[in-house]
Order: structure tokens, then sequence, then C-alpha cells
């Protein structure tokens, strides 16, 4: 392969446009340029945003590294709104994932576990303007495949698949991918976790698993410390209906009305009514009187208003909206937990599928900083929501003061999409999804301002060194013996991989990783059959702070001991991670009175 | 949107291609005929391994399920060579990940997670001829995307991206995805699971960290109860491109030749030499040469003929791989593993990226069932390895007797691979990826053939049900009450979602979902703040066998007391699952006899 680098100009070229160009011109050569130009085999890739360069042959070579003339400049980093998980922020994460699983694992919910991509026909038509965010495979022959979009529709599809089961509670923990702006430091990622608990069956009563969903909303919340400072909005599709029909909405323009109410909580009821009259050729007196309904809030005192409004209630489906309200309501109370919820008019949700009940969770990071004061801001919001940031092809919304984390939780009752899939097997269902994502970064957060304790990345328990005079072997083997008869009794411990290693440099290893034991090794001690275990960071003066000789025999009884006492010392202190991600978010000043619920901007869930 | 049904004939068209031309066509509408043709606007989809039919609208439409004249059809399935998990098959598979990870930690392991899709750049020129095997994200504008093949390349280019991390154990469970020929029933997957486990660090000592990793395969193997059950396969790159030259292979000959070798646990050395000699060009007389090394197994004795071997270890390579293997051997003495190893020179591993030890872990369900005895079976293996199954579309392997289940474990060291990304981050690495579907798929196999009791898919411990008699209310708001309680004490419990469900119904739902404890109320005893608890499956003349009594307020306490013992003596009569699980793969009658290890072939991990 022959390649003449020519010096190019890319200011315009995208890294996606410059690696295809590439692929067809057989190679790239590159380094940060400022001209641009294409030629038979070489294309420079100039790009400020490249954090790494790096040197590659191409890649339709299968023998790569080898030629130094032919070299490849490209971006070394994670597909634009996707990230990697490493260290403390997985410890974080999978903490969330456990209290999650936990509450589900509780409830009586079984796990289920779908591909990550679906045939295409099986996303299409059930997102409706969101459709567009979703994302393709390429056509390599065969089958036409998409990423999921949510674990909904997946779960959906496969009940459709497997008819015989009449009741299940499901819940999947996995990613999906969205093709939408990103605000990474926010949470909001084109590929990110979502956490689902439904409950599907036939010949439930109204309302009873419905307000199951809402306990176990309650309990996640309540596991994860945040007690006080979440709030369930919730609406039912029937009552938002039939109050569109008794203003006088016409029947096709209720789904667009109701997506311009949807957007209340971030923008102003001035905007709104302007999309709904200007744009949507809503009737003006017809606007006037969504206002009224949709500006109230609250739980049972809302209730009866409704059941005193004859309009309303002269409503075939406004009247059952509100009766399963009250009796949701009633229901709610049984389990102690109306109190977190905010029965909101104005809460609309976008996606197609519900037929019933819907909610959203907010909590204080859901809103944007600015709300809806700052009159820039809403303009920016106006004009798609978008700032570019400085780099150009990265523009993470992180920093946008009109983006908020969004909502934590979101969902309802879809009573017919298994039925869209296979009539037959048409089931009722009735589910929530958790954005761990934002429960991630807004928990990250209060760490952060907190300065909570560096959290260990490592649980390992006990390093495993030697030390010597002169002649010293290193003891490798020795070491390596010691390893295997604590992993056979299950002690997480390392050892290093030098030959001779020089003690303070195995003390540096272990003190770095903060494993809180180091098990020693010296000839003379090894002779007479023993080793000494000695506890790191121990005070001058504690009668241990030299280490404590035992015989190899009582190795793994004398280092359990210590483990177990040092565990049960640190969940005393409240330092262990669980206890500490507890104790990190429970200050979160979110307001729980449902009068002045923050707005929010619902995306992700 | 306007759609007239024609009748079409459609045996030749793939679903894939008829929904494309369904989406150029707008409207798509099908019933099991014989007949095709396209029109306009309509195209019928008559494939008889579609198992469920439904209707639908058009994708393009957004309001769907409407309009019952615009019908689609289409297949209600998973992707080609993907699966759902769900009831016990996740359960089994949630063990084996659990033990795996328990084993990862213990090692000093921490978790990373990677996007699913990487910058199509990042994966190319890494795998080799396997590379036509990666799916491509569609380009939807912005960066080119790649679904990640393996876990390997995104751990190094994140050490690429984190060039300040020296010295890592990471461990990472995810799916990856290779547009191969499945074999569904033998865990051959498009999408499948891997376990990863690596070490990455520079200044280690020769082999000690490859030890530590071949110690972890034993590990994992002995705690999934498969003790003399499989074989590791060893050999090191340097050895076999040593070996290559001093038996006359050209330098630009070593890798296609290599990759003939590659291919001696499917095929007969005869056709292995065929394809050196014939297609590769080789010097017959190298090729006799090559023989009398690959036929060669064994362990110290092996070893010991190596170093005796003049032309080998005068060979620069060679002799370094040589040695190597040495130390590895002494150190796999040290922990007690050295036993469970095949050192076997006809090993070569596909990926372009390792530089020295490479292995694979081989158990009774790898090998094809023909082995290479039925000469038919040899025949279709040259002739692409592929049988058609009776519905042509889904050309499964599962059910041809010339594919096994493969190597479940596999890997090497890497020592330039993170340096192709960032040469300043380089960074030596060696690891392990286990293949868990296709443990599970002979796991579960092992388990059907012992007909292993049914194992509960649900972990709910107590049903909460009430009776009554005449005016009976159902006491809903009770039993939630009921269940409040137990949720807030961490038990597991479920009630009926009936108003007024009938007592048989709720014994039988606890039943079915194999539920050990009743929790019953009755109007009387609520009334004196009882309630009755009752264990499932009692034999008659129990003392408890009609249920005891016992005060609300003791509830939790005399609940959790039965569950705590129920458990136990189910561990005790080892029917749960982790027991059960080992039992049922502990007979696993695979030859541990280096000697005769079974012949497999290579894919997936």
């Amino acid at each position: 392969m022959q390649a003449t680098p020519v010096v190019c100009f890319a200011r315009r070229a995208s890294p996606a446009r410059l690696v295809a160009r590439f692929r067809r011109g057989k190679a790239v050569v590159g380094l940060p340029l400022t001209n641009f130009g294409s030629c038979k085999n070489n294309i420079i890739i100039n790009n400020p945003s490249y954090r790494f360069l790096s040197y590659l042959k191409s890649p339709d070579s299968d023998d790569m590294g080898k030629d130094k003339d032919n070299k490849v400049t490209f971006n070394l980093k994670t597909p634009k709104g996707t990230r990697d998980w490493a260290g403390a922020d997985t410890l974080i994460r999978d903490r969330i994932f456990s209290t999650i699983t936990n509450v589900f694992r509780r409830h009586g919910g079984t796990a289920l576990d779908t591909p990550v991509f679906e045939l295409r026909e099986i996303l299409a038509g059930k997102y409706g303007e969101d459709s567009k965010l979703i994302y393709d495979l390429q056509d390599q022959g065969g089958e036409l495949c998409s990423l999921r979009y949510d674990l909904t529709v997946p779960f959906a599809r496969w009940l459709a698949m497997n008819p015989e089961i009449r009741s299940i509670k499901r819940y999947h923990i996995a990613k999906v991918y969205r093709r939408d702006q990103p605000a990474v430091a926010k949470g909001r990622m084109r590929e990110f976790y979502q956490c689902d608990f439904d409950i599907a069956g036939a010949n439930f009563d109204p309302m009873v698993p419905d307000a199951e969903v809402l306990k176990v909303i309650n309990e996640v919340f309540e596991d994860l410390g945040w007690q006080g400072k979440f709030t369930i909005k919730i609406n039912h599709r029937k009552v938002l209906d039939g109050m569109f029909e008794v203003c006088g909405v016409p029947q096709d323009k209720i789904r667009p009305i109701s997506s311009a109410v949807d957007k209340l909580d971030k923008l102003p009821w001035a905007d709104v009514r302007k999309e709904m009259v200007e744009d949507k050729g809503l009737d003006a007196a017809a606007a006037d009187k969504i206002e009224k309904y949709v500006s109230r809030k609250g739980r049972k005192d809302l209730l009866e208003e409704l059941l005193k409004d004859e309009d309303l209630m002269a409503n075939a489906a406004a009247k059952q909206g509100i009766e399963e309200m009250g009796l949701l309501m009633d229901y709610l109370e049984a389990f102690g937990v109306l109190d977190t919820i905010s029965f909101d008019l104005s809460l609309a949700r976008g996606l197609d599928y519900y037929t019933g009940v819907i909610y959203e969770v907010v909590t204080e990071g859901s809103a944007p900083v600015t709300a809806t004061s700052a009159p820039e801001a809403k303009n920016l919001q106006k004009s798609g929501k978008k700032t570019k940031s400085a780099t150009g092809d990265d523009d993470d919304r992180s920093n946008d003061p009109t983006v908020g984390v969004g909502s934590i939780a979101a969902g309802g009752r879809y009573d017919n999409l298994v039925g869209m899939f296979y009539p037959k097997a048409q089931i009722p269902c009735v589910g929530i999804s958790f954005g761990v994502d934002r429960i991630f970064s807004i928990t990250k957060a209060r760490m952060e301002k907190e300065k909570a304790a560096e959290m260990r990345s490592s649980e390992v328990d006990v390093y495993v060194m030697a030390f010597g005079g002169k002649g010293f072997t290193g003891m490798l083997k020795e070491r390596m013996e010691i390893c295997k008869t604590l992993w056979a009794a299950g002690v997480k411990a390392e050892f290093s991989y030098k030959l001779k290693p020089k003690l303070p440099q195995q003390f540096k290893a272990a003190e770095t990783s903060g494993i809180p034991f180091g098990v020693i090794l010296g000839e003379d001690e090894l002779a007479a059959g023993q080793v000494k275990i000695k506890e790191m960071g121990l005070p001058e003066g504690h009668p241990e702070k030299e280490g404590v000789s035992v015989d190899i025999k009582n190795l793994v009884e004398e280092i359990k001991k210590r483990i177990s006492n040092k565990n049960k010392g640190i969940q005393a202190s409240a330092t262990v991670l669980p206890e500490s991600t507890t104790a990190a978010v429970a200050d979160l000043t979110v307001s729980s009175d449902a009068a002045s619920v923050p707005k929010t901007e619902d995306a992700g869930v």
C-alpha cells in the first residue's frame, strides 16, 4: 500500500466524513494542520476537538502497526453522548442498581433480558415524534434492526411472543439508545441505563397493580435515602382526553394539543397557548378553558373539585379517569404513600402508548437552573434548545442553564401495546422506568459538594508481601502459595508481580489501593512456620502497630477475624460505600410540597 | 394512506428485503399465501418460519393500530442469533455471572463498563479476517460507529484514553456482537455475553500476571463445579513464530500458515497440509517439518523436549517463548494448577493482537459430535460448514453435528494493543474471556439430561391472602397494609390484585409461583389482632399443617424465622439453585487427560 501525505484543510470536515473518505482513499495521514485537500490516497484530518492523536495503518490492512509510512490519525474517545464507567463511579452506580433491584425482587419481580437491538418494524410506530431519535443498524444483508429505544416495547414484544404468560412482574436493567442532544454531566446521555419494573396481567381489579407500582417508586427513593426529596407527578390519560373534549378540542387535535400541554414544565403558559392557537390552530376560547384546568395541582382536594365539575363528569372518559384516580388515592393511603404524589393536570407524557395513569418523578436537579425567570433562556429553549460548545463538534449541553437533569423516573399504564404485536396475546400492563444515569449524576454532584471521602475503587482486603536481607530471593512462589491459600478461603488478596520487590514498594502499592491488611513474609519467620499480619494505618502506640506474628496454619482464621472486625467498625462509622452514598444524598433539599413542584424537562424516561 | 392488497409470491424474498421494499412502497399486507408480486404500495410477506402474524399500521405512521385497512404483517421474533433471557434460564445464568465475578473480585478486579458501540476506526484493523463480522451502525449523520466485537479492544481504548493508569486489574461482563452463523442451542450467538478479566501493567516480571490469569481460570471452573472436566490448551506466539521460521516458512506467510494450523482442532492434518501447500503456496518440506511440531502436546515433558531441540533454541523468538513457558509452569505449580493445562503446539488463535502466551479452555461439549470420524461431516465442514435448515431463512446450526459449542474461555497476552491507540499510553496486558452463553448451554443441557427439579423463577417468600363468608369485602386494603409491613421489613411478598379473590384462587397463585408461605387474613382473626401463617405443602399430620395464628405485631419476626429455617433446610438438601447448578454439571464426563483433548471449533471467545 502506497501513500504520499498531502496537507489538507479540514476545518469543516467532520471526523466521520473524513473517515468515510479515508476508507475510499485507502490512507489518511494527519497532524493538527490548517490546510485541507483531498487526493487519491490521502486525507489529513485536522480537528481541534481531538484529545488524542494516534498512529495506525489503514483499517483495511490486517498487519497493522508495522508500516510507519501509513499513519492514521483518529479521535480517541467514546462516541458522542456515551461514556465509560470506571472506579468509584461504578461502585456508586452499582449501589443504585442493587438498591433498585432489591425493591423489585421484594415485590416479586423476575428478571428479563432482551437483545440490544430489535427488528426495525418492532420499534416502528411506537414513539411518535421521537422515532427520529432511534439508532438504526446498517443494512449489511439480512434483517433490518435498530437499537432499543426503551425497555417497554421489547417487554411487550416478549409478552406477545409468549402468549401463555397471563400474569408477570418483570424487571429489566439495561442500556437504551436515543440520538438526542446529550448533556453528559447531567446524566442526559445517548446511551443510558433504565431500570424498569412492569406488572402485566389480565383480570386484575382497577388501579391495584398501579398502586403497587407507585409503592415501588416510593420504596426505591426511600431506600436510596431521598425521603421527602422527591415528588411523583401523576395524571390520567382519560382525564386529559375528557378534559380536552370538554374544552372543545376537536378529536384530531387532542394528541398535538396534549403534547403542547406537556411542555408546561419548561415553558410558561403564554408560550404553550401560542403554540396551541397559532401553530396548531386551536380555538382561543378552547385554549382559555384548558388553562383553567392545567394550572391545577393537588391530591384529594383536587379530586373533590373534579368530582363536582359537572361538565367533566358528563364526559364518559373523564368520569372514568377521575373515579380511577380516587380509587388509586385510596390504595396509596393504605400503602402509606399518598403524601409523595401530586395530581397534576398539566402532566401529559410524550409517548403514544399510554392509556391510563401516567407519572413522572422529579427532584431538585430535575429543573433547569434558570427555571422560567430569564427571558433569554426561554428564547434559547424555543429556538431548539441547543447551545453549541466552543469545540463545535462536541455540543454537550451540560453547561446549558436551560437544561435540567429532567425526570428521574417515569411510567404509566399501557393496555394496548402488546396487542399491537399479537392481538391474541393482548394483556394490560403498567410500569415504571428509573433513569439511573440521572439519579447517579445528582448523587455524585451532591457527594462532590460535600467533599465526601475518597472511596476505595478496589475491594481487596490483603496484600501479600515479602522482605529479606542480603541474597533476598523475593520469595515469589511463597507469596503465590500464601495467596493461593487466601483465595481458596474466599479472601480477596493481591501480591506484587515483581520477582524481588522492595518492601516500601509493596507497602505503597497496598496503601495506594486502600488495602487494609498486609501479610508479610520474612525468611526467618517462614522457616518457623509463621507470617506477620499488619493492619495498615494504625496509630502510634497501638499494640498491633508493628504487626502480629501468626502460625501459617492459623492465617486464614486470623485474617478473617480482623477483616470482619474492620468491616464492622467501618459500618458503625458509616464510611463504607452503601452508607456514605445514602448519607451523601440525604441532605438534597428538594421540595416535597406538591404546590411547588420544580419545572422539569421530560426526556430519557 | 391508501393500500390495495395484491397477492404476492414470496418464497425467495427474505423478510428484510420485503420490509425494505415495504418501506419504499408504503404498505405491506400479509397472510401465508403462495403467490408473490410487487405493486406500487403493497407487498405480501409469505414466510413459513413466521411464528406470529400481527397487524399494524405502516411504521411510517404515528397513530398506529387504528386504520384496519392498512395492515402490516411482520416477523414477531428477536433478530437472528439473539435471544431473550427469562425465568429459570436467567437464574442459572446469573449464578454463573456471580460465581465468575466473585473470583475476579477475589483477585482484585475492579469493574469497567464501556459503551456498546465504539467509533468505527477504534475497531478497524484489530480482528484480521473476522473484521467482516462487525456490526456497523447506519450513518445517520455524525460519527460512524460499530457495535463492539469483544471487550478487549474497548479496554485497550480506555487505557489509551487514561494514560495515567499504569497498573490495573479490570473485569467487564457485557454483551458483544458478531455477524456469524449462529447455533443458538449450543450457545453460539450473534449477541452473546463475555466475562473478561485482564491485568494491565508495566514493569511486571515475566509470566507472573500470566500465571495469575491461569489461576483465575482454574478457580472459575472449580467454583462452577467443573473440577477435572476442563482443559486449558496453552501455547506461546513466540514459540509458534520461531517454530515456523525454523521450519522454513517465509516471513510473509507466517500469519496465513498460523491460521491454517489453528484449524487443526476441527480438521485432520491432511486437510490443513493441503491448505498450506496448495492454497497458500508453502513448500512441502516445510509443511512436513511443521507436522512434527504441531502434533505434540504435553506439559513439562514437552518443555524438556523443546529445550533440547537445537534448531528451535537457536531461534531467538522460540528460545524466549520456550523459556517463558518454563517459567509459567513453575508458577502454575506454585499455584497448584499445573495439571489442568495442556501445552499444545497446534494452538494458534485467530486474533492479530496476541504477542505472548495464548490459551483456550475446552470441555466435552466443545467438540463437534462427529469429531473427525465421519467423512461426510468433514466434507460439510470443508464446504462452508453450513447446513441450511428446512425453514430456509433460519439457518441456525444447532442441529449440525459438525458444530460443537467451541471453546468456553480464551485469551492471551497482548502487549502492543494499547500503544496502537496512543503510543505514550503503551502498557502490556494479559487476560481471559469467558463465554457465558456456552457455559450456560452446557450447564443447561446437563440439567435437562438429569431431569433436574423445576426451579422457581420467583423468589417471593410470602403470599398475603384473605377469606371470609357472606358479605366478604375481600379485605384489599388490609392485605395491602400487611404487605406494606412485610416489605418494610425486607420480606418478599405478593398479594392478589382482585378486589374479592376466592381463597382457592389465592392458594393456587401461591403454589404456581412456588411461594413457600401464605399469610391468611380472616375477619374474626383480624378483629383479634391476629393473622395465620401457613407453610405450603406440609405433609398430613404436620403440627402446622393447618397454619398457626400469630399476633400481627409479631408477624414479621415469626415469618422471618420460618423463612430462615426453610432456606436452611433447602440448602441442606441441596435443591436450591446454586447447589443444584453445581451438582448438575458435576458429572460432565470431560477428559482432563492432556493427550486426548477434544477437538473444538474456535469462535466466540
